[in-house]
């Protein structure tokens, strides 16, 4: 007899990639890690891991780590590498990082997860970390981009494939939470819930427990789906369109690196503004201070020329049209 | 003392778009009609309308639709006749519409509607028809368009202008419905409730009284906006990728209509997938019929060719590669 239905379609998202990682490593037995934060998604994705890399002469290691946001948290690590060790995975690393501002208390335990995985993947010599992210926590990535209203490249949610080199892979993207918890039942694996999941003080988790059920009720019941189906649609999209402002802004740049006005304007809305949110970029201004009305003050130096005076952007960088051209500066 | 600042921002609203109207007309004194159902956002765009279009030269008439779904509703289409002509507007149609089911009773409402809209435009000879849309029915619309799961298109939500010529315009689309609904209150304007626009039946109602508020409890109150500006850059981002899919189909195209595969490989997935849309469409598959995981197959055929068998779309179009190329034909 096989293994349950569930079991099997999670072993087969992990073997996929490990094939894919397989391809694309110059080492025949690349280590590929876990990282799991014991609960039921990576759970499933490490005992998966452990059962598929023997098989494909992979070798399987795992990281869990430890935020120090609740007490006993360093305790709790230990007990999650534990039975990742249980599950066969060597080497099993537990890392504690220290979570900062910077951001929210999302934002900042995100970023400091990702610098301590980034960092084991380089102790360790790793070809690949998997993420047990789902098509559900998609879907709520979906809608936390929506809520900021920045655009497509907000609504792509997570890639299958991210990070230098493309270490981190989602094996899970696109099945559903559901399956992969009855996957962890069906083989007795003993997970932790981390009690922030259920906090209301998270966005997330508002998302996850109040916003996504309303909308399922009021939407019908293929939402989740809808909206892990928009991430890939609106992803495609915002390459494509990147693609093009790269090139329109290459075809529009002089030597001095400014820019040509008429050719910006006989360019799409859509382009047109990327171009100018890159020469903005590129001149010094922060991505993340660089708002939808700044470029369109930039915009109508070409849309709407009557002899403005130049502009001053974020970082201290500053926008003037002179001789039918755009000048980025920054002081 | 000027008017309740909610009365001048709406009058403002519609004063810009009966600019916009004469701009572009070749009538001096071109009329333009107000589409009232009787609620608040519509008289407000009525009674706008006919404060503003005197003082432009513009002649100012109304249509109300008569949708025969309730008891007593060719009474009320009158009652708001008389209200709409108190206004001083001239003429006033009061038009009856037999609503199908093509499409579920909303849909079905919504297309009886525009045909008798523009059936009265073309009667009157009318430049331009007014709808009161808001900012919050365009939150609305992009929340249906997400529950579709079929990219950015669908998130785009209304036009600002739209039809026929540019026929329909929605000066309101940048308005809150709170500020529409107090500068009725301010104007002391009597208006009419549509009980369907309160009945959970409808899943229009569900997204407003439900899902939005949850949205906003869940995201913050900024989601409405949010979700309007994610309208307008999907609008601009679609009708970008949608020039480049016209260039690109023209580009690989050869006199018989059949596409390069190998100019369709070097293009990115998503004006790829648009290019073999649009194809597949211009051979006779149906639109509505016409899913994603349909072209998928078609791009297979230039994606992932091993020789494979024509493939059959919607609307009896079949699909075939033969040297190098893609036919489109129908049976």
């Amino acid at each position: 007899m096989g293994p349950h239905p569930t079991v099997a379609a999670i072993r087969l998202a992990v073997r996929r990639v490990l094939h894919d990682v397989l391809g694309t490593s110059e080492d025949p037995h690349p280590l590929v890690l876990a990282a799991c934060s014991g609960g039921a998604d990576s759970m499933a994705l490490a005992a998966a891991l452990a059962f598929e890399a023997p098989r494909l002469g992979v070798r399987a290691g795992a990281v869990t780590v430890d935020h120090g946001l609740q007490a006993g948290s360093a305790v709790r690590a230990e007990e999650v590498a534990g039975r990742l060790r249980a599950l066969g995975l060597d080497p099993v690393d537990a890392v504690g990082v220290k979570v900062g501002r910077q951001g929210g208390p999302e934002a900042a335990a995100r970023d400091a997860r990702y610098a301590a995985l980034d960092a084991t993947a380089e102790r360790r010599g790793a070809s690949a970390v998997l993420l047990g992210h789902t098509r559900d926590d998609q879907a709520e990535t979906v809608l936390l981009g929506l809520a900021r209203g920045s655009g497509i490249r907000s609504l792509s949610g997570m890639a299958a494939v991210s990070g230098t080199g493309g270490r981190y892979r989602r094996p899970f993207l696109l099945l559903d939470r559901d399956t992969v918890r009855q996957g962890c039942l069906a083989q007795g694996i003993t997970v932790w819930e981390d009690p922030h999941n259920h906090d209301p003080a998270y966005t997330r988790s508002r998302v996850r427990h109040e916003a996504l059920p309303i909308l399922e009720k009021s939407l019908g019941k293929g939402v989740v789906e809808a909206l892990a189906r928009t991430a890939q649609l609106s992803r495609d999209d915002a390459d494509a369109l990147d693609q093009w402002a790269a090139d329109a802004e290459a075809d529009a740049a002089g030597d001095d690196g400014s820019l040509d006005a008429k050719r910006l304007h006989a360019l799409p809305a859509a382009v047109r503004r990327r171009v100018l949110r890159r020469a903005a970029i590129a001149a010094g201004s922060p991505p993340g201070f660089l708002f939808a009305r700044h470029i369109e003050e930039v915009d109508r130096l070409v849309t709407g020329w009557h002899g403005q005076k130049a502009l001053n952007l974020p970082g201290a960088v500053a926008v003037r049209r002179a001789n039918g051209r755009l000048f980025f500066s920054q002081a």
